[in-house]
């Protein structure tokens, strides 16, 4: 980066799975940082994080924690990010918020650098990173949509258990043993943290990602179709989900079904656009086998697509499957990218 | 069954997967039998095998092996049906064949007897057993093409290893383990047995089922197009596939978007008609979590449907999720279903 400042940068939520990442990332983009501020719940406060080769001991996030913080990376539930952000603000903090707390909220841009990095002038302090599952969907829609414009998205998803923490990729191992080992196991986190009900996921298939609505989709399926509109900012694209939770550790994988509004494209063109679009990587040979999977992906910051290929019938359809790390494109590496982003554009001081 | 006469039934393939599923189906459905010849490859010949208390040893599959044979169900690989079925039939035999040998051939009806339990009197020997992606599909979308008609589908599929075979479950197992252990695994076998490279399945979700075909979709992708339309016998209803291997032992899920002819119809309609469809079990009521999920169909006939709500934006759109047992309904079942078919419906003396 051109910027030799260096900024007072606060993570909300440090000792999370996404919190950790966050750092990572920080640290292998060298991230223009002055001061590092870590906060996280009472419960966790204490905590020793390592950055840079420094010992940070993680503080109790409180409202007056944000004083001469320059940004913000919320990561730590929407219930913290509702109370404190708007703190952060007051404090003069630009807040990057990566629960879905202000997501919807209309005053709040909703950002995936590919797709609508110039939304970020907009902001009145906070900006939203969006669901893990939407960010790699839009990006690599996007520059289809650029050339030959977007009209339906039908998705299913095949999404990794770190979407539900840590503490759920513990579940899926711990599971996963116990049945290979003929023992008892009793699943008490997934699908849903806190419902009523809990599914094994070892060798299993979930079609439920958070709770459900009264029209029958599940929140996580409604934030794909509503996210969507709005990053793209086409509040008319027919756009629906299904999403489904898989026994992988990391690793969001999409079929992803879109319809351009124009006719005559070819599934090679596509590719051609794909190779060339910002994050992300094509991997798309059929005949040597090289298609996009989720245990490749993890710790990559890219998008990765594959198995593009022309509808049968509708000369406007087309069919791909995207993949990629949930936890840093998906959370801590969009996050930052906001970051820099605000940097690049000047809006942060 | 009303019929009190005997059959001669021969399992070509009685020491694989489905052929066991196949001896446990007739043997827990007391179909007729009369006589019983065990059949497999040479390396296989001599296994004993038992059904019903008493003990059978399996003989080489022969040319001569049909004499006397009124019903012979294949499940022994492509290669073994396309020479010995021909055999088979003309010694007297009605062949149930599960291989896709046959599937597209015009004189050959494939049949789900849910669906087209009629086109088995079009027989001339040979009557095919569809690919397990598409039955467990096709039952449940019937009976609402039956009151609405049906115009387009897209379907996504999430599919357990068995359906390669018991080699591709040992690997599943064995590998997860080795992983779990932190100990070295070679896959071998899957996605696709023969094919040049071969990927970790556990803790991953592999986008190939079967070989690529040259316009970018897989065999398995295109069985599902194409035995679909022939056994709804809609030839230009638009099917698209994109089929994905799952760490999951058994039962194939399905995450299936299709449009109606009709409009006007509401989600809990469609939910009233596959409430009382043959060989479908209703599982959908999000509020207390009740839907179809893969590790709770293992052993069962029926066809789970769940997950049915009606497209936002598409008033002939709805979603659903589909999941079965792709060893039973998705083979060996639907293959004894036919054949108390063939003896309901008098095909077979």
């Amino acid at each position: 980066m051109e910027n030799k400042k260096g900024f007072h940068v606060a993570v909300v939520g440090a000792t999370g799975a996404v919190g950790q990442q966050m750092l990572q990332t920080l640290e292998s983009r060298d991230f223009p940082v002055s001061k590092l501020t870590l906060l996280s719940s009472a419960r966790s406060a204490g905590t020793k994080v390592s950055y840079k080769g420094n010992e940070y001991i993680v503080e109790e996030a409180k409202p007056e924690s944000f004083a001469g913080v320059d940004i913000a990376l919320f990561s730590a539930g929407g219930g913290v990010s509702k109370e404190l952000a708007p703190h952060a603000v007051e404090h003069g903090a630009i807040v990057v918020d990566n629960t879905s707390a202000f997501r919807m909220s209309e005053n709040v841009p909703l950002v995936v650098p590919e797709v609508n990095e110039e939304d970020l002038k907009k902001h009145n302090g906070i900006i939203a990173n969006p669901n893990c599952s939407t960010i790699q969907m839009v990006a690599a829609l996007e520059p289809l949509r650029k050339k030959h414009g977007l009209s339906k998205v039908i998705v299913s998803t095949y999404q990794a258990v770190s979407g539900s923490g840590a503490a759920a990729v513990e579940e899926l191992y711990s599971q996963t043993k116990a049945i290979i080992n003929n023992e008892e196991h009793e699943p008490k986190i997934l699908p849903v943290k806190g419902d009523k009900k809990h599914y094994q996921i070892a060798f299993n298939a979930i079609p439920q990602i958070d709770m459900f609505q009264d029209n029958g989709f599940t929140f996580e399926e409604m934030k794909m179709i509503n996210e969507t509109k709005k990053i793209m900012d086409m509040p008319d694209l027919q756009v629906a989900a299904t999403c489904v939770r898989l026994p992988v550790a990391t690793g969001h994988s999409e079929s992803v079904y879109f319809e351009l509004e124009a006719g005559g494209v070819d599934a090679q063109e596509i590719k051609d656009i794909l190779k060339d679009a910002p994050g992300v990587v094509l991997q798309d040979d059929p005949e040597n086998q090289i298609y996009p999977m989720p245990a490749d992906c993890v710790g990559k910051n890219d998008i990765f697509v594959g198995r593009i290929r022309k509808d049968l019938d509708n000369d406007k359809g087309f069919h791909m499957w995207v993949v990629s790390d949930n936890l840093l494109k998906g959370a801590a590496w969009n996050s930052v990218q906001i970051a820099e982003s605000l940097i690049k554009l000047e809006l942060v001081k």
